[in-house]
């Protein structure tokens, strides 16, 4: 198979960020022709990938001469607006996951109500439009009581689309803000999870599907610090519901591709939090951690090729984020950690270092857990500076 | 870290073939800048690189840019001619392996030379400038016997470089022949091995090694079909033997980047058959097998990084060679396997399919290496089109 056979497919990806990036890895064995629509030369992919063009990742004629020159078209991101994507499909592109999916992980109103739609395990929510919406959900008969979390349906403000509101005040400045920046808005109860799940699901158009072990994430802030794959200690039951609902959606929302589920653990079982219709963070371990990583799995399924085995190559997984420090130079102390712990697999994006911005991610593979999360931490740490 | 950041090296690989490519895979994650210098647009490398050179891959006036553009420089190939090395160091390119190393691998009267001073196991040879030295040396007091192996100790002629001769009169033909297109020549004689294994290891300017588990590999008409790793049933003495030999010969002779040593194993130990100074057919079993694969192992090395382990995922890892067959799509065939055996990972390399020719690489892992030999065999003959 060569990249200039003609029976060989043209699969190209939207957005130049580290998820194109890691998918270029990917490919390469696969052999199949791959392609990136990056907006810029220095974009985590446009600086590896041996085909980048250069436009722009959600407008309509960058988008739509890049399907015209491929056979299927992914996705990094969910920026792309859904009257381009209707445009593409009705011009006859081929966009795996397709526009019908694809709404439900660009719109949290939409996502929330196909969920309970599903009767996939949700927690309460309400669309929100006034402030008397979030006091009643909170306040109300069956009250969901404070904090309640507020979210933007899409996009979002000041870089955030998700608020903690402590009371009503807190309530009115989102509520208004958001309202003067043309933003909807849910509100969702805070709930009292034991801690945060995520499961990947490839599906592809053949109606193929092919589950991870559910994972065990850490966030702190926001954002993804380390995930443990799979979650020690989760129940059986728990696992193989996780599992059965990440498939559920999937088939339910015509997924092709990786669907990636983020979940809370409760004491009654599971609760869905978010979706995401690309590889992501949260699988970002298979790539040693499983025989076929997300991104060739993501590969497989948008290609229609029969999927990869999900199976784990170690008992437990452990990948550790690594974000900006204030040093821009990371290279010396990438010769520390590399010398520290031999068995350490880093992963740089080719970031510029800014504080607190992802530039990478580090993995390690044992049998134990928490000796595996303590040198990924310490890798993650020392790479950002904390330890000088 | 950023390839744009100038604290961050350049790395570049003379040669666009299939080992630039997984090279080049293999540095995505390491977050340096990475080029390649190819012959051809259509080279196995330059079809997914980010950077390519094209150019002369041995020729002084490119390889001499393409020195000066990057801050190391080392090769997917043995075929840049002495004096172009030489020219390059002297003008203040890095090279690694250097040509001091280099000329070990790219001639085998001095190889076979060095060995017998290093004392390393070894068959016995000769030179031949003439038939005599062949018949002598298999006739003689000492005799070797027939047949003998013939070897040319740099290039070749008819696109070989080995020979067996079972006779006088067909000793003659390779010396008449070898004579008369100025290929120098040596005599071997015909190891009695009950098996081949190879060894890689990797050495850094530094002087840190780090070695691999000895293989064990099926020839079959002078082509690797078959790796597995580690050797199944080698005792513990010949495994020690044969990789405190690969650092023996990768000190003594100053290799920096991966060696692979290709060795005999006889009743009595093990002897030395070839050496390469690359990545190598022999490790590919490491991209899934092993914690480092021998690309980011040989990266490392020629960035006079630390090493990375090189310990085991699995039991067992099996690779077998995909070679071109008759019809030039393997895309279809390509479907079957990857839905037959979904723990069978699958490496294209781009090529247009010949027959015959290496056009990619299959690895499964797990604990039992007949079956996995069975499953590997079976991927690599379906996908070469043996059963239809």
């Amino acid at each position: 198979m060569s990249e200039r056979n003609r029976t060989v497919p043209r699969v190209g990806m939207v957005g130049g960020g580290q998820l194109s990036r890691m998918t270029h890895q990917a490919v390469i064995g696969l052999g199949v022709h791959f392609s990136v629509l990056a907006a810029s030369p220095t974009d985590s992919a446009a600086l590896v990938c041996g085909d980048v063009t250069l436009g722009d990742d959600r407008g309509l004629d960058d988008v739509m001469a890049f399907a015209k020159a491929n056979d299927v078209v992914t996705f990094d991101h969910e920026h792309v607006p859904e009257p381009v994507l209707r445009a593409v499909e009705e011009a006859g592109g081929l966009l795996r996951p397709g526009r019908d999916a694809l709404r439900f992980a660009q719109d949290k109103l939409r996502m929330r109500t196909r969920m309970a739609e599903l009767g996939a395990p949700s927690p309460r929510w309400r669309a929100v439009t006034a402030l008397e919406h979030v006091t009643g959900f909170a306040d109300g008969e069956a009250g969901a009581g404070w904090p309640v979390v507020l979210k933007a349906a899409r996009g979002g403000y000041d870089g955030k689309g998700v608020w903690i509101a402590a009371d009503a005040e807190e309530a009115r400045a989102v509520v208004d803000r958001a309202a003067a920046e043309d933003v909807p808005l849910l509100v969702e109860e805070k709930v009292a999870f034991s801690r945060e799940l995520a499961v990947q699901v490839a599906r592809s158009p053949h109606g193929q599907v092919a589950v991870y072990p559910v994972v065990e994430t850490v966030q702190r802030g926001g954002i993804c610090h380390e995930v443990v794959a799979p979650a020690p200690g989760l129940s059986d039951e728990k696992a193989t519901r996780a599992q059965e609902l990440a498939i559920e959606i999937a088939q339910a929302l015509d997924v092709t591709g990786v669907l990636a589920v983020e979940l809370f653990e409760t004491a009654e079982g599971v609760v869905v939090n978010e979706l995401a219709m690309r590889p992501h963070n949260s699988g970002h371990w298979s790539i040693e951690g499983a025989r076929t990583s997300q991104f060739e799995q993501h590969l497989r399924a948008v290609l229609n090729l029969p999927l990869g085995s999900p199976r784990t190559n170690a008992p437990f997984t452990v990948m550790a984020n690594l974000l900006g420090g204030t040093d821009p130079d990371v290279y010396s102390r990438y010769l520390h950690v590399m010398a520290k712990d031999p068995e350490v697999k880093v992963h740089f994006y080719g970031k510029d270092v800014r504080p607190g911005r992802k530039i990478g991610h580090v993995t390690v593979m044992g049998d134990d857990h928490q000796d595996l999360l303590e040198r990924a931490r310490d890798a993650a740490a020392y790479l950002r500076g904390d330890d000088q």
